[in-house]
């Protein structure tokens, strides 16, 4: 089924980007939990990409933006801006290709994010937060060394690339009524929803949001870009608005959002803990939440959830 | 390879194991972790019993054990003491057949474990561990109801149920240099072994044990079964003395027994959750630490470790 017109990616982007980046990512298992469904009510199948390369489905889209550049630009290397699992997955995925990356990070980023996007090879450059934007510094770096940016989601190779885990997982449960993944900025679940929409047209996607980070949320009632105040434990997902190439797919794939709070994150993080023994980030266990707290409507028997991160520092564990 | 006579399992009783319990125990996944292999020098192969339904090896033995009962003895029901993961198993196990299972456990044991063995329909007896012994418990309730009782680890069936651990492990990857398990009573690593030297004649095995809980260690040097006061956080592992039929394997197959210490235990519970995102208890964490802190002999550039359970309370982690 081709995409309708105007849209940033269409399915066979999907299918390019999981050749492409096979070298790199890795095929990450799906689980399934008795004691999970019976307190969701449905039949869950889990997608883990805390178990991904980087502990993240980012090498995804990093993966295929940076293998899909010809030598040249790959020599001048690559930028990246955030302080997450996408600056260390486009460490790695540069790493790989023996490009140079440059990674742009908050002065107040925790050390062990700093310390890991480091451990990759890559040139950490620090800002400050209050007074300095991360978009003016990497503006300023790709001046000086012509190379080229690898946006968190809103670009068509990231967002093709972070599809790749729906299109494995779907190639390994079959059919399902629907598909959830957490929202930030929407790359993963329009990558997700284009490639879903491909291969079953009748499954249902949904997005899951933090309550405190509602912007794909009210996007979709106002029918356009809002922006909001994120605040919300799930730092992935603390993304004022969604993006501009995204926005479009969610919006014309994507059947609802479902908003999720922090308590119900932190208790689905603690469930999968125990009960699956999978140790998942809170922004990566928002989908998860928002089943297990049944907040999709009626009709749904079988769902495939994205487990998107597992990155967490061991402090924070001992206050859930 | 037949093994030597006298001994209480051969290699094929694992095989059959293998067949018998594979409606009812999970084929866990095997994961690598290049981070893992970095530290300890070699590379690792994991298998995750974590993972296993349960929550532990355990439902392996037990689902044995069960399933090649008759009829008439699954009606009269199965008996079991324990205060960890055999109790789940057992209780586990003996639903599936619809059998009556009675679980004798210490009165002051974790509420969480007592009620898990509930939730799968067993029926349990506590007892107060300063004035009641369970084995004369179980006894009087064996003579009630003429049912069996299943042994943690020293029993055949038990031994060549736990045994398939190794035999998916090593189906799976092929020839390795060396193998090593927890060891508490020798169920696991006497089943394993046997499997283990069938399939590669030249494969080193290994014991791992607390230093607190060294009866194998010392057994291995004795020459016979020595008892010791068992006192270290990894619960599982606080067995007094080696099983009666699993020590002649172990002393028989089995190279070394490696000594950790509960300070290494914990650094690797921490290592597991935190790089490979998997949660595993402390018992179960033994063989890793093992490898980790590089307590075996040079030559071994490839080994198998079975992280054999992940039943943990969340409590407990917050001690790390």
């Amino acid at each position: 089924m081709p995409q309708p017109a105007g849209l940033a990616i269409e399915a066979d982007d999907v299918r390019a980007a999981a050749e492409r980046i096979r070298p790199l990512a890795r095929r990450t298992p799906v689980f399934t939990s008795a004691t999970f469904d019976a307190e969701a009510g449905v039949r869950t199948h889990f997608k883990c990409e805390n178990l991904q390369k980087g502990g993240a489905f980012k090498i995804r889209g990093a993966a295929n933006l940076v293998l899909s550049l010809p030598e040249a630009a790959r020599a001048r290397g690559v930028v990246a801006y955030s302080s997450g699992n996408h600056a260390q997955a486009t460490a790695i995925a540069a790493r790989h290709v023996g490009a140079p990356a440059t990674i742009v990070m908050p002065q107040d980023a925790p050390r062990s994010k700093i310390e890991a996007t480091r451990s990759y090879g890559a040139r950490i450059v620090t800002y400050d937060r209050s007074r300095e934007s991360r978009e003016e510094i990497a503006g300023r770096i790709l001046q000086e060394t012509g190379g080229t940016l690898a946006p968190p989601y809103d670009h068509p190779m990231i967002m093709a690339g972070q599809g790749t885990s729906a299109l494995e997982l779907l190639e390994e449960t079959g059919q399902l009524d629907a598909l959830i993944t957490p929202v930030g900025g929407g790359g993963l679940l329009s990558g997700c929803a284009t490639i879903g929409k491909d291969l079953y047209p009748a499954i249902r996607v949904f997005g899951a949001e933090p309550a405190g980070a509602n912007d794909t949320f009210l996007s979709m009632l106002a029918g356009e870009r809002v922006a909001v105040q994120a605040s919300t434990i799930a730092d992935g997902l603390r993304v004022p608005k969604p993006g501009e190439l995204t926005f479009p797919i969610v919006r014309r794939l994507v059947e609802r959002i479902a908003l999720v709070t922090d308590e119900e994150i932190r208790a689905t993080v603690k469930f999968l803990l125990l009960r699956l023994k999978i140790l998942v980030e809170p922004s990566g266990a928002a989908a998860a939440a928002a089943v297990l707290f049944r907040k999709l409507p009626g009709g749904i028997n079988s769902i495939g959830v994205v487990l998107s991160g597992g990155n967490i520092d061991f402090e924070d564990l001992e206050r859930y």
